[in-house]
């Protein structure tokens, strides 16, 4: 039996603000949340209508589930976890730089794509999408457990790094060709308007995803695509 | 002014049934109608509210346009095109198999794709969601004007081609090391199955992504971010 309160503060996770105020955000669907409870996060809540999990959990209906749940059609479970304090990222191997990415659909897919490359650090500009709204996490399937998401001001992050900076452009050398280290920093832009210019001043290698379709193809590439694309070809290069 | 009658015909174009019926679809916003216009796609009518179009249209106020429009933040503008018959496909150069996508983002971004990396033929199951949906012509950004869609029985057409056939799955052989011709078909399968096992066995080449992470890393790719690294694989192998 849910409380009014449990359900108020549960619905008031879909802001920003409050989840930063609670210190919790949401995780749903008994997959995501069986792939957060094997993790280093902590557990707050578990409600399930029937689902079987090893930690303790409350029975709740399916009506009551459909009141604290973001999702259309919820499915059996929705679990309260703690945020994990903004860790250091590790500064090794290939780090991930978001400049103002604004999709939670393209956050949720490049955090993915990092579990899937064995990126270790994403480290995104304070205007970029939360990685603890719904959305995001619904789209990472898990992988937000095993990848460091910080937010800081990546201008000052930039200056105090020895590291190469790698950068997308319509104007860079392209990809292809290039000779890719394995230790690095990797920025991508956002959706509408690239990486930012005080930002294009930091970087220190140009790069460009060749575009082999007619004069007239697309200008652009969705960021997401872009992102796979770019960390494919960091990572084959150590092949 | 819109009549009852207009508002009826273009709201129903939401549903595959009744843009099969009457052999219409809408686009939506200034960029992407522009795209159209520009194209081979023949104009059944455009409404705008403030536009400047070369096309002869229809001016309508923002209310009108809310009515008639999917999208939330409807975008000054919204034609009506008509769907081109079905062409048949050319079968040269790389052809890019869709088995059973079901989303719309993804689909979207895959034409996208297609574009930017010149693509010319996009051949889909026919339980592939319908290139003509709003939300899949949105995602296009107008590249669904320079991609050939059609929408055949898979089997059939791959029993009927010579081109060697690729498709990635967890055992194939890693796609970074392979020599990949500019010639063949290229299968991606449905978001959560793969490809059917039916058309798998119409493959004579299995191919992987390599996965980087760690053990516990996610256990698929996104279909589109899969798309981007299979498509910048055939390419690059090109230069």
């Amino acid at each position: 039996m849910l409380s009014k309160q449990d359900i108020k503060l549960i619905k008031s996770l879909n802001q920003k603000k409050f989840r930063q105020q609670h210190g919790l955000f949401c995780v749903e669907g008994i997959k995501s949340i069986q792939e957060f409870l094997n993790s280093h996060l902590e557990l707050h809540q578990l409600y399930a209508t029937d689902a079987a999990f090893s930690s303790e959990y409350e029975i709740i209906t399916a009506t009551e589930l459909q009141k604290i749940s973001s999702l259309k059609s919820p499915n059996k479970a929705l679990a309260v976890f703690k945020i994990p304090k903004n860790q250091q990222s590790a500064s090794e191997g290939l780090i991930l730089m978001l400049d103002d990415i604004r999709d939670p659909g393209n956050l949720g897919t490049i955090i993915r794509l990092c579990d899937w490359y064995g990126i270790k650090d994403l480290v995104c500009s304070a205007t970029t999408v939360d990685c603890y709204n719904p959305k995001v996490v619904q789209a990472t399937m898990g992988s937000l457990t095993r990848v460091r998401v910080s937010y800081v001001d990546l201008k000052a992050y930039l200056e105090g790094s020895n590291e190469p900076v790698f950068g997308t452009f319509m104007d860079g050398d392209t990809i292809y060709t290039q000779t890719l280290p394995q230790n690095g920093i990797v920025i991508m832009g956002n959706e509408a308007n690239g990486i930012s210019k005080d930002i294009e001043a930091l970087v220190t290698k140009k790069l460009s995803i060749p575009r082999f379709g007619s004069l007239q193809a697309t200008e652009s590439l969705n960021v997401a695509t872009a992102t796979a694309i770019v960390l494919s070809e960091f990572k084959r290069a150590d092949l």
